[in-house]
């Protein structure tokens, strides 16, 4: 584990140049704003990416070197193709991490390796979001006391489209009345998934303390530790086999 | 609970048609052979449809019927339209029920659900197959003791690409000193799947009294219990919230 | 499936003696009142029992037939003998389905089960609990919408010291800024076991018929459906042994 | 994470003690042979206790220090008295780490934690044993390549009486037709489990290079990262309650 930590932040970078709100909170994008926190990080070699580059900056030389995908999208979802959404998953497969990053829940690549809607409810408006950890001890709430809160925040809430997570995190209580399973993993083949919900592009959530540690402690739980392509071989027998089945000896026995 | 559980099997039919060897096992072909089991069931109605169908025989009307989707297919999965497997798949998220069958493995419908290569080692050879009970309590084992012994069948093999399954119910050993997890059940949304791996085609596992068991105990398993739509709302506030949040008194402290 | 389901339900029946503020509310006792409405149910039969009963009216021969234990206590859980309890858990292992309501958290035969401490946040106070339904098709919320609310309840709020739920059911909102996993299941050995929050004395919640129904619920699905008595048996082998393990030829060897 | 890991063997010592063949096999104890390959690891501190010793030689004290307990117990589980059971079972909850090695499944501690009976099938014979690597991309099965082969160990099979674990490491296959879930971890509190199978005394596993791998693998993989007491604390709210609830305007409602 002595390597540098390769991360790719990947964000759509269109609200940015559409909204001046969201322009003035991010001014050089939300992906640049996430990059700025982890190239603090000694063991971490952080790079971006966006949906109107070249193969939305995602070539297969690159991800080939990628240790973990952070992933920010909202508006756009649909213009990612299909064959770099695929491209994604198999090195998620292989064992590249992924962290996705609120209205990510939608984007085509957390779908793909979930296989479920990931749909939520939702509203914009005044709420506070308050978020329990409820894991101390996993490495992603290092540094996390037993809950934070984040003062204005686009709420999501239960029901979430989710397959049940293989660990969950943190769950949110809104001011308006909902709860959300608001950080959550999945390994999925031999790579490391985590949800975190924070961060509409209408609110400063990724300039806070809170949640930049969130983030930061779930690129180092996801790094990739093996790259096994995939492979569905003709295995030879490890032990001797019977020459002639229909001639062996078999009992066919249930037993209690 | 009270109507019966409507169960489509689906076979890809087509093994049946080119090898004298597999129609000799299964005559009409190996979903009537399963439909023949699971009609000898009073709580179930069952029909069949096959890949060579307009639509492959599932059209929407008749998914939107069906409590559980029983699946075989092999040698012509990539010839199952994408269309249908995104129907097929909605209806799962929604609430129906499936059951997974052996080369069903590799089905794009299963990939789609679980995310994942879900792909394994395998033999055609003179293997024998000795299925564990790992879950006894569990109504798919009802009826099955500890173990029960198919005399030949395919191997399949670990690593099974597939996500940790929510249950775990048999482990299989095999004669080539290989260990398989062989019969395994996952929610996606609001259905429940369950795969199993017994039945290739070459064999006559579907004409064994404890697969039979195994499976009809699976459909009685998965039937759908609701029909919830894919939905993602924008949800008023349930309780009050600030009118000026940037005028609110708000402590936003982490804790402890 | 056809005999009726052998419920007991358990209660401390203590605070109903002392505090005339929970006679008011169970004039009978929380256990008469939990009985009274699984009563209705015509595959349920139905009985009580509590602490200052001889053996706490679960003798051997009572808990062998009983299928679901449902279990209230909260001020006298040091009063319940081990002998008792170990029973209970020993029944719980082969079969037997066990609800835990509210302050049974504590209890000793809920913290040995899981093997944790089972500690919790807590405040009686003015809030209201809205119970968020983030398992839709689960057997247990049959006929429970999105949510429901108790209008005046004690706060249960996380880190709850439970190991990860099997199957996460409910997450509670809290007036006062606090979530909690309000319903949960797990299997531990064959036995089925269901906790669910509500029922603090001094509120009405087992009136309700949200609550109620949830209760009913838990107690259809947990019901046993084996008997399996512990058991670590010396097993002869099923395949044919090496007769001299030393002179075998035996390929020791890791493999990628 | 720059401290070393501070690492305890406990060895129950006896059966090296009364059988010359097993004090062939460990002249020193087999926790000395297990210390002895921890030790040449730099980030470990290993030290050794037994039961013999006054407090089985795990004062309160040493536990306190304690970032990882590796327990090897067999014929005496009995003689291990409750008062150290408990006081590892609050440090293993606080965040301590614990691993569990073959007839520890029956240990006191093991059944304490899980809650179940822990019991399996088992054979002392000629068996090889070999143990498939089923999460190739987990930190315990770094350097272990598919599967790995023990020529001669005790058969252990299943069922195994655990609850289903957190995270499934490896499966064995026996020449005598079983199988077994030969590693796996479950988080406790905030401690994290890792069970592995092999280690019967009257065979050399622990001299194997894989079997040393991979408890290594395990120690460094459940250090201590927190160290969080018990409590259950009365908790004021984090947001207004209403200050009279009974003239409170609550809409008490269910949805959809």
């Amino acid at each position: 584990m002595s390597h540098p930590i390769n991360v790719v932040v990947w964000g759509e970078f269109r609200h940015e140049k559409k909204n001046p709100k969201v322009a003035a909170i991010y001014p050089d994008g939300m992906h640049e704003t996430i990059a700025a926190f982890l190239r603090r990080e000694a063991d971490m070699e952080v790079s971006t990416a966006w949906l109107d580059q070249a193969e939305h900056g995602l070539t297969i030389e690159r991800l080939a070197k990628t240790d973990v995908l952070v992933w920010w999208g909202h508006m756009a979802h649909g213009e990612v193709q299909d064959e770099i959404v695929q491209r994604v998953k198999t090195r998620v497969l292989e064992g590249m991490g992924l962290v996705v990053l609120h209205s990510g829940h939608y984007a085509k690549i957390f779908k793909a390796l979930l296989g479920t809607t990931c749909s939520l409810k939702w509203r914009e408006s005044t709420d506070k979001e308050r978020l329990w950890n409820v894991n101390p001890s996993h490495p992603i709430t290092s540094g996390i006391g037993e809950y934070f809160e984040i003062p204005a925040e686009e709420m999501y809430g239960e029901p979430f489209g989710i397959p049940a997570p293989d660990e969950l995190i943190f769950i949110s209580w809104f001011t308006g009345g909902e709860v959300f399973r608001s950080g959550a993993t999945w390994q999925r083949g031999n790579g490391r998934i985590f949800y975190f919900r924070p961060g509409h592009e209408t609110y400063p959530a990724y300039h806070q303390a809170e949640v930049q540690r969130v983030i930061t402690n779930g690129v180092r739980w996801a790094r990739a530790t093996v790259r096994i392509p995939d492979d569905c071989p003709n295995s030879p027998a490890l032990e001797p086999l019977p020459s002639d089945p229909e001639a062996a000896d078999r009992s066919v026995t249930g037993h209690r």
